[in-house]
């Protein structure tokens, strides 16, 4: 915990952390990460992207690897734990191991991922995604708010555009990946409960839907003569949370809402909303995205509206690996006594290696679910118990997995 | 009509009509309306706040007189009817008089009122109110968007702020005071009718709702742990449309909604609602405003949420004077050959006339209820239809009013 507050300093402002891609402050986070890998004995490098990997040898040289790893850039703003409390517990783990002279029948690498929010360049898990597919999908050309282009800032940082698909990692070069996250919600809090397993990540569906009706004088149009476009919205709203309720797979948001002309005294004419969706079960999502699209058509029809729906987006979800989350469920269960299996609404770098080899996520309470907020705040013991729960799994992975 | 489309040469931008309080553009309306009135036989003034006042005086000098009256300005990119098609049909029942020989017994006066929409300073009815009341509630430090007040621009106009007061009235100059005005709703138009007497102009409660629920990550907060304030305040929205609708005494708008922090992955903490109830009747919409309260209070404590309600406006409901609507009513039925009774859920200068004399307001169909805008439409029969409306009123008056 005193080195998440450690890391605060490499910050854009020194009132409101904030640390992105490519910037000066990742660049000096970078460096003390990189150090602070090299006291534990690791080999350290920097890849092509900016992820700064260490590795600590198995028992035989040039063993697969078990990852642990997680994400050091920030979203404006932030908080001390997303992200850093996971490399940081990473590093604590290969130095405890390095501290007995232990070694495991596997590698150990640690992966401190540099682009997982996209703040910088609105584009997430950029780094983790460049290990799984290389410069494939690596957008060379977005733009910062400046126009700074990604290739840009990649020859400014001292990276080349030319080496970028060295960053891609093999799947035979891994036996898993592991990363531990604070929970960014209320549920582990709820259950009294310092850690779990998480089961898969959420898929998602982003949905923009724009409701058109009659502006009118505020004063002058009789109600039944009037097609309101935020009453029908508003229906509309109350749906979504009325279906995501009816199942707990399910999460549901309407978190933007734009109402035109948008004056006291003028009805309505417009109403455009964003919706978002997720689930652990992308056959569950997908039903709810149908029915909401359904109740949406009937109800303008109803109103004298028109509809338009524009589908933003559509992640599938993630299952992590049933047999690795058997052996971390259980490392779990070794420190807290208990068994819970959260699945994660948000989306982490571990859904983006699972692509890669078997992935694993260990949630840590954050006190009031509170995240990408300073008040993001979890408790000693908590970090304790999740730098023990990774440990565990460590050996059980060692008892249960052969070196190969 | 043809004078309706000669004033808007009198504009702000040629390709967007709009003549705001104290410009160049009304400089140059008012001295054409001077002239258009001058030229029927009347006596014409302009009064300290910019009003123009025709007057044809009746069978006996210094009769008290029936005044015909509506304003000359307009919105931004206004249509061509509001507020000057009463101006100019006034002037057409004098000129109708005149070219007759015809006296009343009773004098005319015509009052082109120069500010009721409020455009340049956001003071409504401010020129028909300095006829009520003199200076006392003049807003002589109201400023316009470049910060020019009301008295800067009163004298840049080449009036003075030291005579405001003389352009007051007294109650025993008048007769009455009757307003044509295009309807700006589609009653008329439902109604397939040219015109009709309004029976009171509309009650107004404007309130500012805030609701304050808990933002949080729209990916990672179970439903059940939610307060979302915007599926709150949706569940607000449509109760307004409901008690609305449930008495056609009643209209009740929500026109503005912010959202914060208004990202499509946060679940809205905090929303702000604005709301715009109107009645000709003040116990109706009063008793309405309570019970919306009270569901308001009720929901959001059901929901866990706080909620902050701020009453920003409240003006009571004016009624038409009783006397005169019975002869306004029976002037329309001469011409239209049907009776029927609105009451305007718009304001208009004959609210403000009211309490100086018996007030009178005639309704005149306009296409599709639009107004404020340039596709603000009238025909040619119902401008007639208007007119002679007018002319039966007078003379309805004349026969039932002896001159005082």
């Amino acid at each position: 915990m005193l080195r998440c507050d450690e890391l605060t300093k490499f910050s854009r402002e020194p009132n409101a952390y904030c640390r992105t891609y490519l910037t000066p402050e990742h660049r000096a986070a970078a460096d003390w990460l990189a150090e602070k890998m090299r006291e534990t004995g690791m080999t350290v490098r920097e890849d092509s992207v900016g992820n700064v990997i260490g590795r600590y040898e198995g028992q035989t040289e040039q063993a697969r690897a078990v990852i642990l790893g997680s994400h050091f850039d920030t979203v404006p703003d932030a908080g001390k734990y997303d992200g850093n409390l996971g490399v940081i517990t990473a590093i604590e783990c290969v130095a405890t191991l390095a501290a007995t002279g232990r070694r495991l029948p596997f590698a150990v690498e640690v992966y401190a991922f540099a682009d997982e929010e996209g703040t910088r360049f609105t584009t997430g898990f950029l780094t983790s995604s460049a290990v799984v597919d290389g410069i494939i999908n690596f957008p060379l050309r977005h733009v910062d708010q400046d126009g700074k282009s990604v290739a840009d800032a990649l020859e400014d940082y001292g990276l080349s555009v030319e080496n970028i698909s060295t960053a891609k990692r093999h799947s035979d070069e891994f036996l898993a990946y592991i990363e531990l996250h604070i929970e960014q919600g209320p549920v582990l809090e709820e259950n009294d409960l310092a850690i779990c397993p998480v089961t898969s990540i959420a898929g998602q569906t982003r949905l923009s839907i724009t409701i058109d009706g009659k502006a009118g004088h505020a004063g002058t149009v009789p109600m039944p003569l009037r097609r309101d476009a935020l009453t029908g919205a508003a229906e509309m709203i109350i749906e979504v949370e009325r279906v995501c309720r009816a199942d707990d797979r399910l999460v549901g948001t309407v978190g933007t809402v734009n109402v035109s002309p948008g004056a006291l005294n003028v009805i309505p004419g417009e109403v455009e909303f964003g919706i978002d969706i997720r689930s652990g079960d992308d056959a569950v999502r997908q039903s709810a995205v149908e029915s909401l699209l359904a109740f949406f058509r009937t109800k303008a029809k109803e109103r004298g509206l028109e509809i338009t729906t524009e589908v933003k987006q559509t992640t599938p979800a993630v299952a992590c690996d049933p047999e690795l989350l058997k052996i971390i469920d259980a490392a779990c269960a070794d420190v807290t006594g208990r068994s819970l299996q959260l699945y994660s609404g948000a989306g982490h770098d571990a859904a983006i290696m699972a692509s890669l080899c078997p992935a694993g996520l260990i949630f840590v309470r954050c006190k009031d679910g509170i995240s990408h907020h300073p008040a993001e705040s979890i408790s000693l013991d908590d970090a304790d118990m999740a730098f023990r729960a990774m440990m565990r799994t460590l050996e059980r992975l060692a008892e249960s997995w052969a070196p190969v």
